[in-house]
C-alpha cells in the first residue's frame, strides 16, 4: 500500500478528519465513476421530511472507509494479522462498494431497471476500473464477492455489523437530526475481534449492540420508512412508469441521453455491456429531477400531475394500519378520483394505490452478530441477551399503506 | 409569576442556555440549600470509570428546569392550560427534587443514614423554605406529593417519562460521552399531551419512547452499574459502615460536624428536626472525600486500607455472573484474605462480599407510559409497540457480583 | 398572528426543532417559490471541497426564522415592544429574503443575469406572492424594504449582526465540519437590545462580537474563497458564458426552458415582468447541471471540457498571491494553451485567466454593529475593543488568482 | 514502548475514545499521583459561572495526550522521523506536566506557596517517578526541561500551540458551553511541520491559528478571567491568607494534615524535600473546600465571612474598568465596610480591595507561533497576517477591578 506523499485531509462533520490512506484509493477518489456519487443523494427524497437530508453516497463512501481505517487499526491492536494487501483491499472495497446505486434507487429498481440490484453494477464497476488500474483492484473485488479465503474481511464489507451500516445509521441520524437514532460506531468498533476467522463483538459490547439494533429499528420507521417519504418514493416511481408508458406507446418526452436509454430499454442485469455501464454512470438525481421539470408541464395529465406533487412538496394523502386495506376501498377511491380528474381507472390508479412496509430490525437467518464470551464461546447475540428480546425483533414487521390524493372525502 | 427584571441566562453545555424563569425561582436558586448542590456529584464516583461524569446535582436540577420550561410551552400550545401558578410550582418543584441527596446518596443511604430516602429529605427542605418564603412554595410542595389536583403536573416531575429522567439521562449520556446512551428529550417533549388529566404520548412517539426505555437500559449496565463503579460504591458504603463501627466502638475519628454528627447517631426520616435538616444541609461530597484522607492514614488496618483502594483507585476485583455466587465461595475467599491480612474473619468480610445489581428497563405496575391512539384510545406503550417486547423488558435483570482483593488467586 | 391548531416541528440538526409559528408562515413554506428553494444549493459548488456542503436554501431559511423566533423572545423579555403583526412580518421577511437565489447565484450573476442581484428579485416574489395572500405580507415587505417605521426591525433581517449571518455562519461551519468557523448565535441574540430604535449589543457581548467577525473572516478564506471552490464557481461562470455566446453565434444547445430563456435573452432587472418571474421561478440547481451533462458531449471543444472539468472535479490550476499577476503571464500562458489545445487565443481564455478576490471582514460604513455601554451610550464596536485592530479588519483584503490547465509548466 | 496487551479505551465526551498507548504510560496513570489529579478541578471556581465546568486536570492530562498522539501521527506521515522512545517520552511530559498543581492553583500561589510555579513541582514529581521507574521517564523530563536535543519535541509540551493549551482550550469551550471559544485542535495539528527543528505551521493554516489566538482571547476575558471568577479567586486568596494569619497569631484552626502543613510553615520551591512532596501530593480542592466548612463557624468574622461568601455563592460586588481605580476610593469604602461590620480598617482590605487583570493574547517575545511558506521561509505568525493585527494582540490588555460588599451604596 503506496502512501501519499503528503498528508490529504478530508473534513467531515461528522468525524473530524478523514485521512487518503493509499495513492490507489486516491486516484479511485478521483475517478468520475466516485465523482458521479457527489450527484447522488443518499436518503433519496428523505429531505422532503427531514431538510437536512442533502447528504451524497460519495460522502458516505468516505466515512465507511474512514471507520473501515478504524477497524483495522483496533484488529490489528488485538493482534489479527492484517496484511497491507488486506488492508487496501478492504478500503477499496467498502469505498466502491455504493457505485452501482442510480438515482433514487429504491424507486428505479421498482421502476426502469426492474430487479437490478445496485450491489450488482457496483461489481461491474470496480470490474471495470480493476481492468483500467491493471489488477489493482483484484483483492477488493475478491473480498466484495465473499471469495476471499479470510472471511471476516467481507464481514466488515457487508454484514449486519459492518462499515455501511455503522457509517450510513450514524450519518443519516446526523443530517436528519433524529439524534437518537445515533448509533456509536467507534465503540462497537472497538468491541471487534476475530474468532475462527469470522468477526465477532467482545461480550460486554452487548448492551451497544442492543442499541445499535433499536436504533436502526428507529431509523426504518421514523426516517427512512417515513410515511411522507414513502408518499414521495411511490410517486417518484410512478413518475417513471408512467414515463416508460408513454415512450412504448409511443409518446416522445424529452429527458437526458441516459435516462431516454433506460426508458426506452428493458435493462436487466445481464444486458449490461460496457456500453450500459458507460450509460448508466452519466445518471444521477439531476436527470430525474429536470426530466420532471419538462413533464411537469406536458400534456400528459397523469405524468403532469405526478411530477408536480413532487416537485412542489404537494403529495398524495397517505394511511397507515398494520391490517391491509381491502381492495374494494383502493377501488371505490379510485372511481372517485377517476371522475374528479377524468380519468381512466386505470389512470387513477397511479393517484390511488396500496402497498406495504416492511422491516426486520434484526436477522437470525444469515451474517448473525455473535458474541464471544470471556471463556471463548461464540454465541449469536439473539441468544445472549439478558432480557431485550432480540428473537422477537427477527420477525418482520410489516404496515399496509394506501394513497390517494387530499382535499377527498376520507376513506 | 413574576418575571425577572433583565433576563438571565446560565450557559449549559447541552441546551446552549438556561433561562431563569421568575424572581422567585431565582431566589431559590440563592439560597445555599441549592448551592449545596454544587457540591454533590450527579453520578457518584462513576468518574473513576467516566472521567468526563463530574457534573453536580445543581447542573442537573437546572437542567430539568429548562426541560419543564420546554413542556409547557408544548403543552400550553396543545391547548392545555396551565396557569401562572401552576407552571411556577412545576418550575420549583423540578429545580428542588433533589435537594435530599446527601453526597455519594445511594452509598449512605445503605449506611449512616439507612432507609431515609433522598425525595423524603427533599420534601422536608422544601418545607422549610416555603416556611422561609411565606408560602410561595406551596404549589410546588402539592405538585410534588401527587396532592395537586391536576395528576398530570406530579407526572411531569416524577414518572416513567418526567423531566428528571429526561434531563439525567441525557445529561450522563453527555457527560460520560457514552453517546448511544443519549435521548431525545426535546422530541419526546414535543410528542406530549395530555388526556383525562394524564400525562401521554402521541401515537407517533412510540420509536422515540421505545428507545428512550432501551438507551436508559443500556446507561444502566453500561454506566450506572458498571462493575468498576459498583465496587467504588460497595466501598464507600464500607468505609461509612467502619467508621460507624468504630464510634460505636468508642473510637474518636476526625470527621466534619456534620460527618461526625450522622455517623455517631442513628438517623431515620422520623429524627429529621429542623436541627438535624440543617446539620444534614452542611453535608457534601467534601466531607466524605476529606474523612477518607484523614482515616487513609488511620491505624484501623480495615478503614485505612478501604480509603486507600478509593483514593488512589487501586480497587478489588470484581466478578458478574447471572447465578448468585455460593456463600462457600465467599467463605473461602474470606478466609484466605482474613490470613493474608492478619485480620479477622469478619473483617475480612469488608473486602471479600457478593450481593446483587437489579434493574428494571420499564415497569408496568405504576407511572406507566402511555400512548394515546388518533382515535383517542390510551394504551400503555408496553401494549402498543408492534415488535419490540417491552413486557419481557419489565421483568427485572438480576446479576451477582463477588468482590475481593486483587492479586489472590482467581475464585 | 393566527397560530396553527397544532404543534409543526422540523427536526433541524442545529438547533433542534424548529416550530412554524403561524398559519401564514405554512401556507407561504408550502409555496412552490418556497419549495424551489430546497433544490438550490446554499454553498453552491462548495461541496468540491467540503463534501458535506449539500444544505439548501430552504434549510437556511428555516434556520433564520427560528432564531428571529428567539430574538423577538429576547428583545420581549428586555421589554422592547414587538406587536404580533411585526413579529410575522419579521418571521416572512427573513423566511423569504433568499426568495431571489438562482442556482449558483454568484455566478449566474456574473454571466447570465448580469447586474441582477438577488435581493431585487426577492422583493419582486414577496410583492407577487403578496398578491396572491391578499395584502397579507405587506409589512414583511416594508421591513424587508427599510420602509418600516421601526429600523431594528430591518437591521434584524439585513444588517451586520443579522439573523441571515447568524445562521449561515453557523450552518455552513457545520455542514463544513469547519468547526472554528462556529458562532454562538443565541449568546449574541441573548445580547441584543434596542435603543433609539436601533439594534445595540450589550457591552459584555463584545467579545462574541470580535469572534463573530473574526469566524466570518476565517469562513470566507477557508471556505467561501477556498481557491478549489474558486475555480469551481469561475469555471460555471464560463460554462454559462460560452453558452450564451454560442446561442448568439446561432449554434441551438439542449437545455431547460427556463435556462433556454435566460441564455437566449439578455435580462436584466427591468425586464423581470410576472412572466419572466414565473419562468425565473423554475430555475434551479439540476438545469445547470443536466445542463453541462449534455454539453460535455457537444462539439464546440471550449464548452465540453469545461463541463467535463467540473463533473468529474478535474479543475484547473490555480495560483494565489498578494499582488496582481502580469498581463504578459497570463497572455504567455494562454498562447501555450491555445497551441496545447488547437484553438483561438480567445478560447484559451476560458481556461486561463486571472481574477482578485475580496472580503472586508466588517465594515465601518453602514449598519455599523453598535455596543451600548452601561452608562447608555452606544459605539461602533470598532471602537470599543480593547485591544482587537477591528478598524484594520474594515480594510478590504485582496488576494489574486491565475488559472491555468494542470499538467502544463508551472508559470 | 512497549504496548498494552490488550487495547484499552477511555471514554471522552469530546474526542470519543482515547487509547492508551503503553504499559509504562499505564503504570503512571495508575499512580496515585496522577490519581490525584480527579479531585483537582481545571478551572477552579469557574463553576460558579460556568455550572458546566467541574472538569479535572487528570481528564485534561489524557486529553492532551491524545492530541499528542495525533501529533506524532501527523508528523510521522509528513516523514518527520520520532523514534519509540522520543514518542513515549511526548506521550509522558504531556500526561504529567501538570501533576505539580495544587487546589486552586492561581489562588495558592499568591496565598500559601507564594512564587512557587506549579511547573516547578511537576518536575519534583516526574524525577520523584522516575527513580520509582528506574530511569524510565528520563527522556520525557530531558523533553519537558527543554534539555533534549531535539528542540520541536518540548514544543509539542510547551510553546504557544502546544498540546497543553490545544486541548484546555477545547476542553474548557466544551464543559462551560462557551462553544464560540471553541479551537480545531485536530486541524491545527494536521497544519503542523517541523523545519530546522523547529515546530512550524502551514502557511494555509494561518487562519486557523488566528482563530486559536483570538478564541484564547476570547476564553480568557469572557471565562477565565469573568468577573464573578475573579471575585471567587480573590475570595480563596484572602480565605488562605486570614487562615495564615491567623495561624501565625497562634489560633488553631482545624484544617487537614496537609493544609495545616502549608499553613504553618512558609514553603517556597527549595524547601520542596521529598517529605515535604509528599505531603504537597495529599493537598486537592477538598481540604480547602471543607477547611472552608469549618471555618465558616469559626468565631473570626473575616474568616467566617469570607468562607460563607464562597459557600453560598454570596460574593462581593465587583466593578472592573480600563482605568485603575483611586486610592482614596478604596479607603473610603473601607472605612464605611469597617464601620458597617465593626472590624478594624486592615480587616475590611479583606473585603474591600482592587486589583488588576492582564492577558495577552500572543507573545512576540518567546515560543512564537511560525509559519512555513510554500518556499520554505519560516516567518512569525504576527507577520504573516494580510490583515488581522496580531501585533496589536501582542501588547498585554489590562484591566482594573475594585471589589467590595453587596447592598452598600455604589461607588
Amino acid at each position: 500500500m503506496k502512501t501519499l506523499p503528503k498528508l490529504k485531509i478530508i473534513n467531515d462533520p461528522i468525524y473530524g478528519f478523514i485521512t487518503i490512506p493509499s495513492v490507489l484509493v486516491f486516484q479511485l477518489m478521483e475517478h468520475k465513476y466516485f465523482q458521479r456519487l457527489r450527484r447522488i443523494s443518499q436518503m433519496g427524497f428523505s429531505y422532503i421530511v427531514y431538510p437536512g437530508a442533502h447528504h451524497t453516497r460519495l460522502h458516505h463512501a468516505l466515512g465507511a472507509m474512514f471507520l473501515m481505517q478504524k477497524a483495522v487499526q483496533v484488529l490489528r491492536s488485538k493482534k489479527v494479522p492484517i496484511s497491507s494487501k488486506e488492508e487496501e483491499g478492504l478500503y477499496i472495497a467498502i469505498l466502491l462498494h455504493d457505485l452501482g446505486h442510480g438515482p433514487f434507487s429504491h424507486a428505479m429498481e421498482h421502476s426502469i431497471v426492474e430487479g437490478v440490484s445496485h450491489e450488482g453494477i457496483s461489481l461491474l464497476f470496480m470490474q471495470a476500473l480493476n481492468h483500467q488500474f491493471k489488477g489493482q483492484l483484484s483483492t477488493a473485488i475478491e473480498i466484495f464477492k465473499n471469495e476471499y479465503p479470510r472471511k471476516f474481511l467481507h464481514q466488515l464489507v457487508s454484514g449486519q455489523l459492518d462499515m455501511d451500516r455503522l457509517d450510513y445509521l450514524k450519518r443519516d441520524s446526523f443530517y436528519t437530526g433524529v439524534s437518537e437514532g445515533t448509533v456509536n460506531s467507534q465503540r462497537l468498533i472497538a468491541m471487534l475481534n476475530v474468532k475462527n476467522d469470522a468477526l465477532v463483538v467482545e461480550e460486554k459490547g452487548i448492551y451497544s449492540v442492543e442499541n445499535f439494533i433499536i436504533a436502526r429499528r428507529l431509523m426504518y420507521w421514523q426516517v427512512y420508512l417515513h410515511k411522507t417519504g414513502v408518499v414521495a418514493e411511490q410517486l417518484v416511481v410512478r413518475v417513471l412508469k408512467r414515463a416508460k408508458q408513454l415512450f412504448a406507446a409511443g409518446v416522445e418526452l424529452p429527458a437526458s441521453p441516459a435516462l431516454l436509454f433506460f426508458l426506452k430499454n428493458d435493462i436487466k442485469l445481464n444486458d449490461f455491456s460496457e456500453k450500459v455501464l458507460e450509460i448508466f454512470s452519466k445518471l444521477d438525481d439531476n436527470d430525474i429531477i429536470s426530466a420532471m421539470k419538462y413533464w411537469e408541464i406536458n400534456d400528459d395529465f397523469v405524468l403532469s400531475k405526478l411530477c408536480k406533487m413532487l416537485l412542489n412538496r404537494d403529495l398524495l394523502k397517505i394511511k397507515i394500519k398494520s391490517k391491509p386495506f381491502s381492495e374494494k376501498k383502493v377501488e371505490e377511491k379510485r372511481i372517485e378520483v377517476a371522475e374528479l380528474y377524468r380519468i381512466s381507472e386505470e389512470e387513477a390508479a397511479y393517484f390511488v394505490f396500496s402497498g406495504k412496509l416492511e422491516n426486520q430490525a434484526y436477522s437470525m437467518q444469515k451474517d448473525t452478530i455473535n458474541l464471544v464470551r470471556k471463556n471463548g464461546k461464540i454465541v449469536d447475540v439473539a441468544k445472549a441477551s439478558d432480557q431485550l428480546n432480540i428473537e422477537a425483533l427477527s420477525k418482520s414487521v410489516i404496515k399496509y399503506y394506501m394513497c390517494y390524493p387530499k382535499n377527498n372525502t376520507d376513506c
